[in-house]
């Protein structure tokens, strides 16, 4: 069973800031809606932090690694050790989501949410049930309890976020076969086959990807999981780092920090966040949309937008790093620009 | 006659620097490509800035103003005096531009290159040959010699500019009446109608976009425009604002500084300076899609991809200085990753 809190209810959205930042909009030095995508997000964002001035200026980036028993399958281009080899590069500050994170001014938290590492790594916290998962291909990937504490590893990591006050929060991930678990679970969730939600990952080829999706499509017939509970899907065909993350994205939505999300891995996260309480949903904000063939369905069954669409198929929460200065400018514009009233700029007529 | 610097050529592409750009690229901790379209904009900067380290740190933001004769039939949705308004909002900080440079750290420089304004205004540089433009609808809006020195005032901003060290340059532009103007100078350069191409501006309604196109086709049918010479097209509907981003767009890329590219209007003076100087196309780095109409048809003739679209159409270079974070993030990303040798990390096994 998962804890308790998993399915209690996020805060309401701030109707007053939400009406007072469409309000504050119609007045600045522009013609109304000039400033399209960027005015919605100021709007939304007001709402959701229950603030006049919304901000993303603290941004923390936490990210989850957990390796994958169904890599024995063949299913990635890359090999099982680099999951842990990544794990050091992004604490030593020479990956991408490394760079990002300094350029960004964030901090960068690295949990080792399930990885085959067998010691504690430096600066790397370590807070898994397992080391790796099984390989769903020929059993259930996670116990119940494993799946219940990679959630609560999830919650532990907001809660250390806190710390930072964060305006929003960054997840992201590394696994070697993560594309797999997650199309798996997009699958199962959305109850559709693999073929239409199964992409190249890290880079496998037509045929790589024709055996990934034979995996899936007999793991989810094997374990009869189509269109089963959020919990039994995650259990049967999950990662620990991608239950880490919907169990964080639950606990920032109820402590009232929207969350932006990043690729195909940490969408489908969210997706079985949003299936197991449905009131973190308006918590979640766009960020890119990857070339990974899965991402735009979800993305669609999220209800979300994307803000980018640059060909990025990374993870580590990069998209969701190189998206967040445009969520920065939407807030400076709403927040500094003067009004038609303190510019002495002439409005149009108004409409009779 | 245009003078003559302006059909120089602009320099070479390194093709070195590009070549090593992309080799980098390979080395770095992620899959190949897994960066997609910021991996290619970093190479196309290597070879452009001719170096092994791309750089947008550095990127002033220089807005041209103009006024327009054809306002007086009727074509904008905000009275014309906004033009001269919006360059004091622009100077003191209230308006978009102004918010977004502070964020970027860039400088903003506004040239008063041919508005109504009677009188030098605080912290605006004047350099104009006239105050405003003829009605092209009666008249053609410039002679040749107010076109030259337009196209002077462009380069002479671009000389200023260069004290700042500039990695890249941003043109703004401000100017009712002025996506008139660029609808029938796009219009007219590729010869097709002013339905396919004007748009709603700062937000006419349909029966204001209607007399919009009319009183396009109206002057170009009257002046015999169509497919004409870039040169004629400028002096006949063209604005001074235009035609000095045209010239200070040479002179950038003459002195080998490439330019993110601006919304609609910027566009059609890329276009017109592409088509007086075809070397400084490859200068031209995208930025957005707006939601003016015209505007994909535009950078579809530059051979330019944005990188977002937003739905912004507010001019004032705001969509470059939206972007730019992204050239930031493409070149920091490009120098400070590790390589997989650096840090350790397996690669993929090479392909046999």
């Amino acid at each position: 069973m998962l804890p308790e809190w998993v399915t209690q209810k996020c805060p309401e959205i701030s109707a007053d800031h939400r009406e007072a930042a469409i309000a504050r909009q119609a007045q600045l030095t522009k013609p109304t809606g000039a400033l399209g995508r960027l005015e919605q997000l100021a709007i939304e964002l007001a709402g959701l932090q229950a603030t006049e001035r919304p901000r993303a200026a603290r941004v923390p980036i936490i990210i989850f690694a957990g390796d994958h028993g169904v890599v024995a399958q063949g299913v990635s281009a890359y090999p099982q050790a680099v999951t842990i080899a990544m794990m050091a590069n992004f604490a030593s500050g020479g990956a991408a989501i490394s760079v990002l994170a300094r350029e960004l001014g964030s901090t960068l938290e690295v949990v080792d949410a399930g990885t085959l590492a067998e010691e504690a790594m430096p600066d790397i916290i370590t807070d898994k049930p397992r080391h790796g998962t099984r390989d769903f291909s020929v059993e259930p990937a996670l116990t119940p309890a494993e799946l219940a504490f990679a959630f609560e590893a999830g919650q532990r990591a907001v809660a250390r976020a806190k710390a930072h006050q964060p305006d929003l929060l960054i997840f992201g991930e590394m696994g070697i076969g993560n594309t797999t678990a997650s199309a798996a679970i997009a699958a199962s969730l959305l109850g559709i086959g693999a073929e239409e939600i199964a992409g190249s990952g890290t880079g496998v080829d037509a045929a790589g990807r024709a055996h990934k999706v034979r995996v899936i499509e007999a793991a989810i017939a094997r374990h009869g999981v189509a269109s089963a509970s959020p919990e039994n899907i995650l259990c049967t065909v999950g990662g620990l780092e991608i239950a880490a993350i919907s169990g964080a994205i639950i606990a920032a939505a109820q402590a009232r920090i929207p969350v932006l999300i990043d690729g195909f891995i940490v969408s489908v996260a969210a997706l079985a966040a949003v299936r197991l309480n449905p009131s973190c949903q308006p918590f979640l904000l766009p960020s890119h949309q990857s070339a990974e063939q899965g991402h735009r369905l979800v993305l669609r069954a999220l209800n979300v937008q994307p803000l980018i669409s640059l060909d990025l198929r990374l993870g580590e929460g990069s998209g969701a790093a190189i998206a967040l200065p445009l969520v920065r400018s939407a807030c400076a514009l709403h927040n500094d620009m003067a009004t038609f009233a303190q510019a002495n700029v002439p409005d149009r007529p108004k409409a009779r």
